[in-house]
């Protein structure tokens, strides 16, 4: 059960297959080009280094450089190269850590190549970039230092992204340095590269990372497109925003965890393989199992509520969710991160949304605490207002809800559900009125939840259920789940389904079963509304729609 | 994008079509006995209550029955039912509260009915029973209460497993009361079911819980087997050691998460359904991804070294690995729980093997601070000695542990890999002469990792990986990765592998990539062996085998 599998040609052969609609030889073809574009670049580097490069001392050479593979290989000598030689001893410092008390004290920092400019033969620049951290890098030429015109040259040559070390002293500059984010400079001694980026990138960076309004404005250059970024997702998650976006999910999911710990809940994981004929709902992902037909869970509801019933008494997961819709909106994934939560409850499904309105509002909370540079590197890019909640959740009722809209002059069927677009108008409603985009809407109509769902005692027309919106969307969906068998198996049939196919969920409540109820969430759903972003393929590292299955 | 789709027959037919060989003929006569046989336990049932409880005084009968559906469905009416009005402003108390210092006050608490007898038509004893706590609950007959005849004729007939509410007052027994863990009793007052378990369960609690000494020396009774606990999970869950597993899980994942949060690694979720032609290994699952072919992912090898080269510089997961593979032993799972981290390195493996040591010293001694109980309730029933672990682990070469082998006439190949039987011996040499169960081993044979493996830079025979045994057996598995394309392309070529098939794995690290490694373990395994439980199927709440695909 070693987690490093050979990587078989089944797994990583996946971009060219992506579901953009070219023909196998046409992506072949396109393959080809690119490949030829690469060898030839190659080529060109190779050319470059060797020419302008001439003969000089090696006390001049030994400061610069490619490092060598044998270094690379963890080799513990240090005269295994230049490289080796230079570090021994010396421990990295983050770029975030370049601040005016480093200043005199000479420094180890790695980067990429962010920009790269020669002033003079004597004289060059080299921004480094560290996640989304810069600083200013400075080469001048100096036999007391042993900088060489070879050594800026060499610098010069060094692709954008290529990752570099880079050994020097901490100065504190004359004039503010504009473009970078650390205050201090870097006087450069010594130079190495680890890697180098080829030279022409499919995606640039300062293309991905342009601000939404320069791009409206028309101030700028060009726009790399969703596709373009999703296809080169690699050079495109080192944006600031998106370097930013992943630690925003991070802080929810632990927020999330957080709350939930100090709650009780126990952390579970269910099976995301289910037994499963050919006949069920179109929205499932189809495998055979070892000869059995299977299929991939829709959501961990079943044994969330088996964990119930084997009495785990407050759980929750955070894991896949595999759903084959083919929905091409832009809050649709068909696989995304699932936050689900079950409980017992004493009586009351208000129990159920008490925990939702204390758990939201102190992710709210700890993110905006815990994230200000994060949401601030977002903002930037993709400019947003803080999400207005409350301290204590807004809840109305369904009937509250049409009726506002009503007042309001849209008139929604009210035993329906809503509509994205009512879904809007509600929240815009709700905003005015009572300043918050964050609420709960409850006693949904029976008719549009699942049989599962318990109806109200005193109108069996409305549900023990509800859900939760932020910024007029739809996040989270929950109810008190029926826990009495033979009531079950009516509501099922009332709901037209064959009670013979749902007898093993059926009967895990014959043996005794808790009053529970629970609800579940969309963590890329909740990372986009939280910083109102416009696509939710922006909040999945790897996003997979009916489109997309790749990189 | 709800979490609580519409259960369909395809995802809940399961346990109909697991893989235990029943024809569906065979299954399906099975499955009527059993309905037959509960529809006929249930009138017998209705016919007990009906005869048994004779016409009483409503001050009386108020205090005992079964909750009415109309309260069970979330009204605030307290005149909807008995059970209503009896909770009315009360708060459950957990049976791990009643301690001494609660006695003489009332109590609403709620439990399962453990054991339950009566001794006489006016004493009633009942144990209680939530999660791994239980107490005795003692009803008599008594005008001045209100506890008639009725009531405990009416609390005999409940059936074990029934979720009981229980009203009453905590009293301080004249002597220890044996066989609960709450040394308090409730004198009863009121009692209502909220659940009526079926009177014959297909697996006893008591069979379930029995401890592995007792069978071995014939002691008692029935000792439960894998599959019908496998079969009946949800009964099976609510056994002390059970409980407990489930919440040393939880313990060992909030663990790995608290020591990486703090070590700035993020969390991060990578796709497990992937593009995938159908040429690749056969340990894959494979599906048809609208109209793709897809398949799900054996670790997030791929898109964690992609997270790495899009500068997230340390992350991890913790999430579902698939493995097709046709392993029919005590450790290997077709699904499990992968806990993976992967993470930039300064110049050498060793900063990997650095993590790996402190996280696992640091989960071993949080989960023995924090689970103490549970890791009890777990050996009460499959007795083990703690794990023998040192502060700093033990770090042997590869080499020096086929020497150790040799030195005691195990001969083994030297640039092969151990197969179990030498891994349980080298664990044995290890532990007598180091006096640890817990030890790392590094400088792995090049020829037995992955072509991705970066090799040794002064043997190319040997790689700069390593494994991580407890109590014999592999848990973790990890390395330095190849970052540099052509070296990999080299590499792959070399193990044999066609270049063209892993082009877009290659592609990643031509855009600047880090210096890089890390390593993947398997929750379930790491659990099992801690508490050196023999099957991986105890510490899988709903394990996937190749035969079990439900429920």
């Amino acid at each position: 059960m070693s987690s490093e599998p050979e990587i078989s040609s089944s797994s990583t052969s996946a971009p060219e297959q992506s579901g953009e609609n070219i023909s196998k030889k046409a992506a072949k073809k396109e393959a080809a080009r690119l490949e030829k574009l690469r060898r030839k670049q190659e080529h060109e580097e190779a050319a470059r280094k060797t020419s302008s490069l001439s003969l000089e001392d090696e006390s001049f050479t030994r400061n610069y450089g490619d490092v060598t593979l044998t270094e690379l290989q963890s080799t513990e000598d240090p005269r295994a190269g230049k490289w080796r030689e230079a570090i021994e001893g010396k421990k990295l410092t983050d770029l975030s850590c370049l601040v005016e008390e480093t200043v005199g004290s000479e420094v180890l920092i790695r980067g990429r190549v962010n920009t790269n400019r020669q002033k003079s033969s004597k004289l060059g620049f080299l921004i480094l970039r560290q996640s989304i951290f810069t600083v200013q890098c400075v080469a001048t030429q100096s036999e007391e230092t042993k900088v060489s015109v070879n050594f800026i040259k060499y610098l010069k040559q060094l692709s954008n992204e290529s990752v570099v070390d880079v050994i020097g002293v901490v100065v504190k500059p004359k004039e503010e340095v504009k473009g970078t984010t650390q205050q201090v400079e870097i006087q450069v001694r010594k130079a190495y590269c680890l890697s180098g980026a080829m030279p022409q990138l499919p995606l640039l960076i300062e293309d991905a990372s342009r601000s939404e309004i320069e791009i409206e404005a028309g101030l700028s250059g060009a726009k790399a497109n969703q596709d373009t970024r999703l296809n080169n997702r690699v050079i495109d998650l080192r944006t600031p925003a998106n370097q930013a976006i992943f630690r925003i999910q991070a802080q929810v999911q632990k927020a999330f965890r957080e709350f939930l710990d100090a709650k009780d809940f126990v952390e579970i994981h269910t099976p995301k393989l289910m037994a499963g004929s050919s006949e069920g709902g179109s929205a499932v992902f189809r495998l055979e199992y070892k000869g059995q037909p299977a299929c991939l869970a829709q959501s961990p509801q079943l044994h969330k509520q088996m964990a119930i019933c084997g009495d785990l008494r407050r759980v929750y997961e955070v894991g896949p969710v595999f759903r084959a819709e083919d929905s091409f909106t832009h809050r649709h994934l068909c696989e995304f991160v699932g936050l689900d939560v079950e409980m017992e409850i004493q009586s009351h499904y208000s129990e159920i949304m008490d925990i939702v309105d204390e758990l939201f509002v102190s992710i709210f909370t700890r993110v905006n605490d815990r994230c200000e540079k994060e949401l601030a590197a977002v903002g930037k890019q993709f400019p947003f207002a803080p999400l207005k909640f409350l301290p204590k959740t807004l809840r109305l009722t369904f009937a509250e809800g049409i009726q506002m809209l009503k007042d309001a002059g849209v008139e929604v069927d009210p035993l329906g559900d809503l509509n994205t677009e009512s879904e809007r108008k509600l929240g815009q409603l709700v905003l005015e009125k009572y300043d918050t985009e964050f609420y709960m809407l409850h006693r949904y109509p029976a008719a549009v939840r699942p049989f599962y769902t318990m109806p109200c005692a005193d109108d069996s027309r409305y549900s023990n259920s509800f859900d939760v919106f932020i910024r007029g969307e739809e996040i989270i969906s929950g109810a008190q789940r029926v826990h009495i068998p033979e009531f079950l198996e009516k509501r099922a049939g009332e709901c037209g389904i064959d009670v013979n196919t749902i007898k093993t969920y059926v009967d895990s409540f014959r043996y005794g079963a808790p009053l529970h109820g629970g609800f579940g969430v969309g963590l890329e759903r909740v990372v986009m509304l939280f910083c109102a972003l416009n696509n939710i393929r922006k909040t999945s590292m790897f996003p997979r729609d009916p489109q997309r299955l790749a990189p």
